[in-house]
């Protein structure tokens, strides 16, 4: 089945285009699960996480460093928790790969044939034969860094290049690209820059975008949805630390739970509301 | 003690600039090798590549694409063949990582603290918090990619930017945010493109340079070393496939070793004449 019906189905099966990242990190975790062995705290916290969430997510995205840093454990860990998600979920590795086309073809085995990810981050520094391993996979779909969401993403990604800004070159090219595989593309575009999701909303207009960095407020989210679900176009909104750390206490588990609710709620919401708006 | 010490050392007692890949590929492992179960024969491989090299190899460069491809046994695997690396040898995770800063700092532990390497390579698209978390390790190396050896080096990193490459905009930006942190700031610079090694020397006379793309001749080594060891500059010319695969018989270590060592002394070679000529 396509990455894109796939998606489909996971979504309409949540009524959400929430996805919640796992970025599990050992100092973070409560106080019931920090008694145990370091990878087994980690593994239990993010099964928690899934299972509360689980009816209201439509995707999971691990984060690789968290899992690395646990040391030669981590990636077991990681197999664990993939395998802990529920199959009618998307999975995206979140792992932000990029060499040159041996090594790329080495990532994608791992993260889509070894790890089984639906999805996998991919950055595009290195250019084509960097991403093309990636997107040769057919039902699976590569999210290529365009415009990120943190403070940094301006000291490139916002230079101009004949009278654009380098992310705009990126999705380009990554289009091209694209257009010769069988593999889905989508877009990483940071919630912090309207204009970011707009233009590539623009270039880009039916592929799937991963948007991290939404903040707690409503006025976020709609800017989110208006710039970016133009004609129902597939989106996933990520949020991690809000949701994995609503509470530290024994009810760490019901507090994830009810932030994931209200993230969908909320996002739902303004879908809806835009979506009559430009009926 | 400074990575830079640690790499003259490591220079000075195998008289070598040779940085030897671990880019260990299961269908390529010699007849004997395969028999095992992979993950144990991937780690015997790159044990018995190692022992053959290290008395003219000045580093070791696993490449952590092809030890995430076994899947979850992959960094147990990592961890042993960096654990068989020789005390005096500088190792470099080949890791290319580029995360947002809580992120990026994860993955500087899971490298240099978990897996204990020297230095590692790291992407820049994501900007300074995806680089700083490095830098901040004192005596470690962050080998920033610059130009790289690959084809789709063109794609993102040649494009101008008021009227300079991409490239060099990421290190001259690299070098501002090293100038306050711990860490020494190195460069991935491919053998492949002799302008962008000119030009990167210039900006970065004292930088290392890991440079990776040497052919089998000699007239490349000699324009990867003119232009780059200038004023005895610290340089490691990483070599991967030509040594491991030199053979896929029963003397493939031996192979290998003579790979090396040849590679090595040719280095030498062209290094002495460059010094005479420009002294």
């Amino acid at each position: 089945m396509s990455f894109l019906r796939q998606l489909r189905q996971a979504t309409d099966d949540s009524d959400s285009f929430l996805c919640v990242g796992l970025d599990p990190d050992p100092n973070r975790l409560p106080e019931s699960l920090r008694r145990l062995p370091v990878a087994e705290g980690v593994f239990r916290f993010c099964r928690t996480i899934v299972d509360a969430t689980a009816t209201v997510a439509a995707a999971y995205k691990p984060n690789l460093a968290f899992f690395e840093a646990l040391g030669p454990e981590g990636w077991r860990v990681l197999h664990r928790v993939v395998g802990a998600i529920p199959q009618g979920r998307i999975v995206i590795a979140d792992a932000k790969r990029g060499d040159i086309g041996s090594s790329a073809s080495m990532y994608a085995r791992a993260l889509f044939e070894e790890l089984g990810c639906h999805a996998c981050t991919v950055s595009p520094y290195m250019g084509r034969d960097s991403v093309e391993p990636f997107l040769s996979y057919p039902d699976r779909a590569t999210f290529v860094l365009a415009r990120t969401s943190n403070r940094g993403a301006e000291d490139f990604q916002e230079l101009f290049v004949e009278g654009d800004p380098l992310y705009l070159h990126v999705c380009r090219a990554a289009k091209r690209w694209s257009d010769e595989k069988q593999g889905t593309l989508g877009f990483v575009v940071g919630a912090t820059d309207e204009a970011g999701l707009r233009r590539i909303r623009r270039e880009a207009p039916q592929a799937p975008f991963l948007v991290p960095g939404v903040g707690a407020q409503g006025g976020d989210l709609q800017m989110v949805v208006r710039a970016s679900r133009a004609g129902g176009a597939p989106l996933l909104v990520n949020s991690s630390r809000q949701i994995l750390y609503a509470s530290s206490g024994p009810d760490f588990a019901e507090a994830a739970a009810a932030q994931a609710l209200s993230l969908r709620d909320r996002l739902n919401d303004v879908d809806r509301e835009t979506a009559q708006k430009s009926s």
